[in-house]
């Protein structure tokens, strides 16, 4: 059930059939739905989310309605708010799935426990922090540097298979094109499949 | 020389008499100069740095010479670029000291074997990488909500003391104003203390 999970831990770090077991048992499995949420703005987040299959979005949504997506999951990432997670503090964010997927979940109240027992996971998830605290910093980068077209091409040339499976406007609206730009694209889902750029 | 960084990872994890000094021998103390640079744009990024005085700014050059602000750092923070650390790859970034500083570097080359001495050091930077990535996602959050008034009221309410220390210029460079307006506020530093707001 956790294979793909295991898979990716032992990329980093190695796990032994013991450590898995245990790892197996702390995990909890779950079917989301599409549109359903693993967080809500002003809920406390208690949980890490791995993608074992399927596609996630985390986002906020400003004053005036529009939701901005700060970030994406596919499989093998995780996703959580760990502002939330970490200070028990409200979250200004929702994390919501963007198809049918399947995650493990890994509650915050064994999570210290669980790296007790194998502290191999405090490395693993470490060194997946840290990138994704990389690709964070270069989303910055590419928001400070390039134009709306130059991310977009970007974008499509670092992750064709990502941007075949996520509807435009959501590519549009975490690349920060306006939102009079991503309402554009929403608005013509029946149009030629390529939207225009800003 | 170490106290305040064995302090901060006290507050998070505990830390004995004997792994203090196994870390004290894997540790590089140094003095930098203001203005000095500790990486630079297309070099690669060998350690990791924990500031035990002074501050230090994060930055890259847009194409027009534009120096775009990402992170500081000051007493008690890390400041690296980890896509440079963690895949060897050259940079995009300068970190630069504002201040005349000291520092601890931790070099990549030892970092694992410090770890696998004292597991608990993975958990210690775990946890602040974690805190990195969520301000990281914050600023993103202030970036695409708030104008640039609305972001410069309240970092100067957050971090007043960050405020008095470095110039007006490299927080509104941090804050995403408009170069003209970094430039506005770097060209009348005689004035009233207080810059025009965009």
């Amino acid at each position: 059930m956790y294979e793909s999970l295991f898979a990716h831990i032992r990329k980093f770090v190695p796990l032994s059939k013991e450590e898995e077991e245990i790892l197996h048992s702390t995990l909890r499995y779950k079917k989301v739905r599409k549109k359903e949420f693993l967080l809500k703005e002003k809920e406390v987040c208690t949980a890490n989310h791995f993608v074992l299959k399927g596609c996630f979005r985390m986002y906020f949504t400003q004053e005036n309605g529009v939701e901005q997506i700060i970030q994406f999951a596919i499989e093998n990432w995780w996703i959580t708010d760990f502002q939330s997670l970490d200070w028990q503090q409200p979250s200004h964010y929702y994390i919501q799935a963007v198809e049918t997927s399947e995650i493990a979940i890994l509650d915050r109240r064994v999570t210290a426990e669980v790296c007790d027992l194998i502290p191999k996971l405090d490395r693993y998830f470490r060194l997946i922090v840290q990138r994704a605290f990389a690709a964070s910093q270069q989303n910055l980068l590419f928001i400070y540097t390039f134009s709306g077209e130059e991310r977009y091409h970007h974008f499509n040339e670092a992750f064709p298979e990502f941007v075949q499976r996520v509807p435009q406007y959501m590519v549009a609206s975490y690349l920060g094109f306006t939102p009079e730009f991503v309402s554009k694209i929403k608005s013509r889902r029946t149009g030629d499949g390529k939207p225009p750029i800003s």
